[in-house]
């Protein structure tokens, strides 16, 4: 499947860029295995693209949005469609590079602990002997997660669902029919279905979907043609608080730049989902305590000399913890470790990402530092 | 009073870069006088600072804000200050050059309008006859205003208050009592005044004042020292709605500057004085329909296909009226004439300035656009 093929082939780079070009990528180790990969696009190559021994793992496209499910699906589909939940975890690229399974971040890192436990929850062997130049692409969920814990009530630890099967070098997507067939063959869970549907039919189906998930505090769905190419994600009102509050919990490492698209989603919600004004004005109500309460909680904790930050569990084998530690290190994330623990042959570490920047503006704004504006 | 000294000497600008800072200078014309003016601060030089005929104009500072009254005051004054009303219309200085009165607005540009207004307003002529090289620094309030409107009931059209006369040149204030009694000799209006505090004391002062100017939809306070130097603002809730009210009315021309920073102030100010939980869950409530309610409402304007941008009224001297209007469509404002109509010899002009960004956006997402993330 064109392993040997050079990356620079692979990615369509002239041989005179190739210096250049693979300068823009981040150099990184894993297990005496060194890579790198592309934390932003770049050069028209899609952000998280990774070469590992020579060989690429393409990054995974990101999904537009639209604000109106009419006319945004019908503008965006003209064939059938289906439409499954967006799971609120991390996205996750899954391939196999010289017989070794590895996870990929969204920036192309292969993350210790996500390889770890894609190792662990899905024994893909099958699939990759059948289909090596295909990679997973999918969502890790749970709460002991070390990027976006959420609770699933089903998910104890960290599960991960398939949502798309690509090829690896050219980041094309498998048919939605066959992507599920291969996930059932080779039992890998899948990201919940809510059906197919024409594009007329569509939003109707859409806006109860989003009811309900809404009233079950999830995050969304994302629509897919049935060939696999064209993607829609829309979001619910019960996730766009859920963001404003977990931002607006540490203000000044989050606020500003979350702050206002989410207001334009509630916004164009609002105006296309609301029956009543009282509906609209119970959303703004909402909307505003998932702002200020959590900044007014940050405030008072940092007040009474409190750790601000974001509280992770993570638990698995205890290299790959290890791992996970030392990376987020380098990244310059200060932790503070709450709870360290083995729990059989696994280690369990809870810990805290400390928000320097909240913790010190909070600070000083209390002491009666100015704005100059 | 130095009218005669060069403006680089006054500004303290080096011979040899003379002509590097005035090319920062916008050129513009008033009654036929060629005059420059810097539209933001540059080279250490203030915004708004202007040089006509040769004679320099000083821009006024900006004010900084404090987000907590304890220990912001405290900090910020180590001797007895004034508190002042902060009037919400716009910053004006007035400067008589070559006996011709002249309104100058923040970013230095001489007015029409303004300074048709201060004329008529105002009658310096006995202030500037005893002191030419000073100038009144003030705010133009009421509702016929081409910048910020605002209703006062106790002004019908448009009034000018002073809250600062300065020296012309070097921008250093008098001293508080001093522009007083200069106010009183000269019959010019004053912000309302509501005392002198001890720093101690000033905190409770202030949030006593503050209550009450919120009840009344007001906008806050500026504290100053005794000798004029050192000034800090601090708004009330009120004015944080208000202006997120106007902002997400116009959400994609003001809504992402707007939001954030007016979110801090109620953090803080929730934090200092809102006694129960209670209290903040209201504030989070109302501050959460100031910024939905107004957008879905702008959303629900372009949808149905009307105008939407800001509405003044202004009235005055035909030829000023003329000439604010030419300014203002100068400046790539769009002026949608709602009525225009004589009141005996005074021209009464009501308009909107159409609002493209907002119109244009909420259109196209309207249509299905999508956003890519």
């Amino acid at each position: 499947m064109g392993d040997d093929r050079d990356w620079a082939t692979v990615l369509g780079v002239p041989d005179e860029d190739r210096e250049d070009i693979l300068g823009a990528f981040d150099a990184s180790v894993f297990e005496g295995r060194r890579y790198r990969h592309l934390t932003d696009a770049r050069h028209g190559i899609e952000r998280g693209t990774a070469i590992v021994d020579g060989r690429v793992v393409r990054g995974f496209p990101s999904i537009p949005r639209t604000l109106v499910l009419d006319p945004g699906i019908a503008e965006h589909f003209d064939g059938r469609l289906t439409v499954e939940e967006k799971r609120n975890g991390y996205n996750v690229r899954v391939a196999r590079i010289d017989g070794d399974v590895l996870g990929f971040t969204r920036g192309g890192y292969i993350c210790p602990y996500t390889t770890s436990k894609v190792r662990e929850l899905l024994d893909p062997d099958s699939f990759f002997e059948a289909h090596p130049g295909l990679m997973l692409c999918g969502e890790l969920i749970g709460p002991e997660n070390p990027y976006t814990p959420h609770e699933y009530p089903e998910v104890e630890s960290a599960a991960f669902e398939v949502f798309d099967i690509r090829d690896r070098e050219s980041g094309r997507p498998l048919a939605v029919d066959r992507r599920r067939e291969f996930c059932e063959r080779h039992d890998l869970a899948m990201v919940p279905n809510f059906g197919e549907y024409d594009p007329a039919e569509a939003t109707d189906a859409v806006r109860e979907v989003i009811g309900d998930l809404d009233r079950e505090g999830k995050e969304g769905v994302v629509l897919q043609s049935m060939d696999g190419t064209r993607q829609l994600k829309y979001t619910t009102s019960a996730t766009h608080r859920a963001d404003l509050e977990h931002a607006f919990s540490l203000p000044f490492d989050y606020g500003r730049d979350f702050v206002f698209p989410r207001i334009l989603r509630e916004v164009f919600q609002a105006v296309e989902l609301d029956r009543t004004n009282g509906e609209s004005r119970q959303r703004a109500q909402e909307l505003g305590e998932a702002i200020l309460l959590p900044a007014i909680e940050a405030v008072r904790a940092v007040e009474r000399g409190e750790t601000v930050g974001e509280d992770h569990t993570v638990r698995g084998d205890p290299d790959a913890i290890e791992a996970l530690l030392s990376h987020l290190r380098e990244m310059g994330i200060t932790l503070e470790i709450q709870r360290d623990r083995r729990v059989g042959d696994e280690r369990a570490v809870s810990f805290v990402k400390v928000s320097q920047a909240t913790r010190d503006n909070v600070e000083n704004y209390l002491d009666g530092q100015l704005i100059d504006e």
